[in-house]
C-alpha cells in the first residue's frame, strides 16, 4: 500500500502544465485495483498513422506487459497505451499473459482500434494476479472522455510511490515547422510488497517513421535514462515508449523515413532535453533521496569504460552514504574507480567534489581546503568529477544518495 | 577514529583460544599510529623454509603494501609478516610505496631475515601518509618477545572497527602426522574516515611446497572469501595469505610438492572449513548486521552463472532490506535473479525462505504459509534458496543485511 510520503526535498518547485499534442487524447479514471480514493488507470488515445518505438528493462525476468509490448512493437504502429498502478502483473506466470491480453482486448473494443495496436504496463504489487476484470465498466468510459489536454492527469495516474508527477515538454523546428515534444515518467520509491518500477512515455506530433524513432530513442536513452541509477536493482518492469502521431502534418510537416536526415537535428536535442529531464526527476524522486548526485568520468581509455567506472562509483553504497554524510570522501571514490574492472592507474587520478580538487596524482591535492569542500558539500546537488589522465573517454551518469530513509522505506514495512 | 561499537549480535558466543602453530611466533605492540590504547601493530615471525602464497583485491587501485606482497611473492618463501592498523597507506602516492619499503627493512632488520621475505598490510584510514618511522623504536622489541602463542592478540591488533577478533583453527591428518590450520582475519566494519579492509593469514606447520599452497589457496577462497559481500565494495587492500611452516616435519610429515598428491585431501578439506570459518566472522560483523544470509542456487546453467545470480542477489539492496525487515520479499529475488544477466526463466523459478517454498513456477506458491513464513524470517540466519531449473550449476555465497545502521555507520560521521 502507497505510504503518503512527504514530497522528495528535491522535487521541481513546480509542476509543469503541459500543453496538448495533436493526435493524443488522454483519459483517467479510478478502477479500485489496489488504491483507493485515487485515479489508477491512464489510456491514452493516438490517430492513426502513429508510429512508435520502445525500449524496455534487460531483465531476463521481464513481466507480462514488457513480453506484450514487445511481440507487437514490430508493427510500428500504435493507437492505445493502457498503464494501471496498483498490480504490476508480474510474477504472475501464465495467468500474468492472459490477464495482460484480456486488458488489451478491452482497451481495442472500447477505443475500436486493432488490438495488436494497444500497448500496456503495469506497475505495483508483484507476484498478485492483476485483476483485469475491473477495467471492463472503466475503459469504455475512458475511451469516450479522452481529451487532448489529459497529460497532467494521465501523469498523475501512473504514480505508484512517487512523492510528485513527472512531467517534461519541448518544442523543436522540424523543417520550418514546430513540433512539440511532451513526456511523463513515474519512477523510483519502492515500499513494499511494491516494486517500483520506471515507466515513461514520449509523445510528439511530428511525422517520423517507426524506424527512424527507434533509433532517436535508442540513442537518446544511452546518455539519460541508461545513465541513471537509484540503486543498482532492475525492475522486471521498466519501460519507455516514444508515440509520434504526426499530426504537424497538417501545418505542412514533411515525414521523416531517414534517420540521417538533418531535419531531425534540431528533434534529437529537444528529445534528449526531455528524456534528461525525466531521467533526472525520477533520481529526484528516489527513495529516501535528500541529494541529487552527477558523477562525471573523464580520460578513461573509452566512453565505455568511463560509464562502467561512473556507474561504479554512482551504485556504491560507500559513496552513497558518505554524500548522504555530507562527506567528501574520496578514498571511497578511489576504492568505487578501482573496483569496475576497467583500467585505472592510481598515481594518474585526479578527483573533485562540487568542483573542488581534493585529490591529484594519486595523492591528497595539498592545496585544498576542506572547510571549503564541507561548505559545498551542504547543497542539494553534488558533483563528483573524476579524471583518470589515461585517454580521452567520458560519461556522466546521475544517483541520489543513500540514506537511513532508503532502508526505512523498504525494509520497514514489517515493524 | 574507531567507535567502540557494541559487538554484533551475529557474533559467536566465545572467542576461541587458539593453540601454538610450530614455527611460528606473533608479537603484538602498540605503535601509536591512529588509536591509543591498544595494540595496532602486529609482527609474525616465521622459521626458515617457511612458504608462503595470497591472493588479493581485485582492485585496479590497490595499496602500497598489496603491490610491495605481490611483488615479493614469486620467491615461495616468507620469513616475517608486518601488519598495522589505523592507517591503510592507501592512496598515498610514491610516498606510500616508500612507506612501505621503510617499514619492511626495519622489519627484515629487528627479526634478522631477508627484505624479500618481508610482508606487509596495513588497515585504516587512506590518503594520509603512513607514518612509518613511528615503527621505529616498536620492531626491536616486538621481534625479541614474539611468542608462539600470540596469534589471539595478533587478531586482536589487526582490528579495525571489527567489533569482535575473528579466529579459527582445525587439525589434519597429513599423510599419518596430525598437522595444525589456525588463521585470523579482520573485516566489514566501515567508518569514515577508515576504509575497511579484509585482511586475513592462515598459518599450518604442514611442510607444502609453495606452488602446492598457493594452488591450494587459490581454490579455496572461491567458495569462501570470494563467495562472500557485505555491500559490493572492494576494498583496495584485501589481502589473504597461507603461510606453511613445515615444522610438522619434525614429527615425521614427509613435504608435499605435488598439488595431486592424495595426502592432501583431508588438509584440504581443513583449510576450507577454516577460510569458510573466517569468510562467515567477516559476514557476521558486517556494518550494521543483524542477520546472516546464506543464498544458494541451483538449476542454473553453470556454476558460474548460479554464482553470479547469488551474487546479484547478496548485493541487491531491495533484498537486503526487505531481510533486514523480516520480509520474505520473493518479488525482488526475482528482479534480482532477472538483473543477473545470466539465463534465468520467470516460468520456471522456485524460490524459498527458509527452507519454506514461496514461489514456484513463476508464481506464488498457494501452498505456503505466509504467517510461518513470516516466523521464521525473525530468526538472525536466513537462507535464500533459488532453483532455477535450467540447469546443474550451483553455487552458494553469503551476505548481511543492510540496516538504518549501516547508513549510520558510513554516513553519520558529518552530523
Amino acid at each position: 500500500m502507497a505510504k503518503s510520503s512527504p514530497r522528495s526535498p528535491l522535487a521541481p518547485a513546480q509542476i509543469a502544465v503541459l500543453p496538448g499534442i495533436g493526435g493524443v487524447r488522454f483519459a483517467t479514471g479510478a478502477a479500485g485495483i489496489r488504491y483507493q480514493g485515487r485515479t489508477d488507470v491512464m489510456l491514452a488515445l493516438m490517430d492513426e498513422g502513429t508510429t512508435v518505438a520502445g525500449v524496455f528493462t534487460r531483465s531476463k525476468c521481464p513481466s507480462a506487459p514488457v513480453d506484450w509490448c514487445r511481440a507487437h512493437l514490430s508493427g510500428g504502429t500504435a493507437r492505445a497505451l493502457l498503464v494501471n498502478s496498483g498490480n504490476a502483473n508480474a510474477f504472475t506466470g501464465k495467468n500474468g499473459a492472459e490477464a495482460a491480453a484480456f486488458s488489451a482486448r478491452l482497451a481495442a473494443k472500447a477505443a475500436g482500434v486493432p488490438l495488436n495496436q494497444v500497448f500496456l504496463a503495469s506497475t505495483g504489487v508483484i507476484g498478485e494476479p492483476l485483476p483485469a476484470e475491473k477495467f471492463s465498466g472503466v475503459l469504455e468510459g475512458l475511451a469516450a472522455s479522452a481529451t487532448p489536454d489529459g497529460i497532467n492527469a494521465a501523469a498523475q495516474a501512473i504514480m505508484t510511490t512517487d512523492t510528485y508527477p513527472k512531467l517534461a515538454t519541448a518544442s523543436a523546428n522540424f523543417g520550418g515547422v514546430e513540433v512539440t515534444i511532451s513526456g511523463i515518467a513515474k519512477g523510483a520509491g519502492m515500499i513494499a510488497p511494491d516494486m517500483a518500477t520506471m515507466l515513461s512515455y514520449v509523445f510528439t506530433d511530428a511525422p517520423i517513421a517507426a524506424p527512424v524513432l527507434q533509433a532517436l530513442l535508442s540513442r537518446g536513452v544511452k546518455g539519460t535514462f541508461n545513465a541513471i541509477t537509484v540503486d543498482s536493482d532492475t525492475s522486471t518492469s521498466d519501460t519507455l515508449m516514444l508515440f509520434a502521431t504526426g499530426a504537424a502534418r497538417q501545418r505542412g510537416a514533411v515525414p521523416v523515413t531517414d534517420a540521417s536526415d538533418a531535419r531531425l537535428r534540431p528533434f534529437r536535442r529537444a528529445l534528449q532535453n526531455v528524456l534528461q529531464s525525466l531521467a533526472h526527476q525520477v533520481v529526484r524522486d528516489g527513495e529516501g533521496a535528500r541529494k541529487f548526485i552527477a558523477i562525471s568520468v573523464s580520460g578513461a581509455t573509452s566512453a565505455a569504460a568511463a560509464k562502467r567506472i561512473a556507474l561504479s562509483i554512482a551504485n556504491s553504497p560507500l559513496v552513497k552514504t558518505a554524500v548522504a554524510g555530507e562527506d567528501a570522501n574520496w578514498g571511497r571514490v578511489v576504492m568505487a574507480v578501482g573496483k569496475a574492472g576497467e583500467s585505472a592507474d592510481r598515481d594518474r587520478l585526479s578527483i573533485s567534489f562540487c568542483g573542488i580538487r581534493v585529490a591529484h596524482q594519486g595523492q591528497r591535492d595539498p592545496a585544498y581546503d576542506e572547510a571549503q569542500v564541507s561548505q559545498a558539500m551542504k547543497a542539494p546537488e553534488i558533483s563528483i568529477g573524476v579524471d583518470l589522465g589515461l585517454g580521452r573517454g567520458q560519461a556522466t551518469v546521475w544517483t541520489c544518495d543513500l540514506t537511513k530513509e532508503y532502508v526505512a522505506i523498504n525494509g520497514d514495512y514489517r515493524s
